[in-house]
């Protein structure tokens, strides 16, 4: 029987505060399958960087990430961030291993291309290295990723980390039954987006062009709702939407989407 | 027959001179044997740490690790440095993995009892995880340790980095002839401090003990050696002190230590 594994994604909203971080990495540990942590980026290292004197550069609305830029989320992200996290899941007997994807070359990516906007070292992944990650979880260790992948030319990217683990989540589709969770604040992919009971249970890829169609998902929702689908036809089982508390909620408080 | 295996150990001073950095890194990639590196310190922490707002505590002459400056430390050695190593090892064909203590479990430690000074959130090593790294390493990747351990109740913790180096090759000698590279900035112990040409080339212990009643041996290098006998006496075979140049020179060069 093919084993099952769960990739958790959570974000700034979650890092940001020691409390509900807390309470999410108990609810992450005591998860039973083998698992995979992915973090985001957030406010911190904004501020770092303010205090370093360096200037966040926005073009038409987009964060660039100049060498300033990225020498702080190697800070922030696969420093501080990722090693309390680590240090807090050793102490709840979680096997946790801090990762970045230059780290045993695990997440290979290249650097974006030019096109009307040059975002400086961001990266799109050009391959997960599923063997060395299969060899990390056969030792029993729970994967830590921090959002910073290389090109393998020496050159560390800032990287989307709903990407990272969408990416991750296939790779580990040939040999497990993955189910990816994207934690964000709200409970779920919401009917109206100002009622936050108004949850839509399940989504599958009728129903989400109908909610495209009827504009009920847009905007910062769609990469992730872009990412889900693509992982889903690419052999990964199920993608769960909400906040932390769904690793123990029922399904149908929180999104499910399936193919 | 037991197979060779290298521990290097580099400080500050190679750190944070890029230039010097690349050249050893391409030295260490070159080595054959397994091998591990093992980072320690220097001024950049401070600066970030000046940067942020943070005064570092000084008490009878000795360094205070508190919350504040091992959140720095995380940030400059756990992050930016480790993963810019990892990063430019990988761009050589070597399989670097970024790693604390806290990661896997590698290195457990217990903070630092008071006695006359309380020198804060510093470990002093308990445990090394000799089955997890001998893992890593049947995997053929090549650990990179920052300096910080944890105590697995979810403290990180500053820990000197000769001493993580010293106690890793002790950890790896059930399986390798360990050799275990002590890098500093002169050519190797000297007979003369002021006259870089008078390396000692070989020290045994009686050796030893007569180089400290001449005080030829005192201050700052006194815990290297006692680091490097340690090791010596619980299986490493050997311990060579030098330049990052000592990995490609030959044996007189620099100073070697045996029993």
């Amino acid at each position: 029987m093919t084993p099952e594994l769960s990739i958790v994604k959570i974000g700034g909203n979650v890092i940001e505060n020691p409390g509900e971080l807390h309470q999410f990495l108990e609810l992450f540990s005591a998860l039973k399958t083998p698992k995979v942590l992915v973090h985001g980026g957030g406010k911190k290292a904004t501020e770092v960087g303010q205090k370093l004197g360096f200037t966040s550069k926005i073009v038409a609305g987009r964060r660039i990430t100049d060498p300033d830029s990225l020498d702080v989320a190697l800070m922030v992200y696969a420093g501080l961030v990722n090693k309390k996290i680590v240090g807090s899941l050793q102490a709840m007997n979680c096997n946790a291993l801090g990762l970045s994807g230059a780290d045993a070359n695990l997440i290979q990516a290249y650097k974006r291309p030019i096109t009307n906007i040059d975002f400086g070292l961001v990266g799109d992944i050009e391959v997960v290295n599923a063997k060395a990650l299969n060899n990390f979880l056969d030792m029993g260790t729970v994967p830590v990723f921090c959002a910073i992948t290389h090109d393998q030319k020496g050159q560390m990217l800032n990287t989307n980390a709903d990407t990272i683990a969408s990416e991750l989540a296939i790779a580990l589709s040939t040999k497990f039954k993955v189910t990816l969770y994207y934690c964000f604040e709200k409970q779920g992919v919401l009917y109206d987006k100002d009622d936050d009971k108004s949850v839509i249970p399940n989504i599958d890829w009728p129903l989400y062009q109908e909610l495209i169609s009827k504009n009920v998902i847009s905007d910062g929702m769609l990469p992730k709702m872009e990412n889900s689908f693509r992982a889903l036809k690419s052999k990964v089982k199920r993608v769960c939407i909400g906040n932390t508390k769904m690793l123990q909620s029922a399904p149908g408080l929180y999104t499910t989407l399936t193919l």
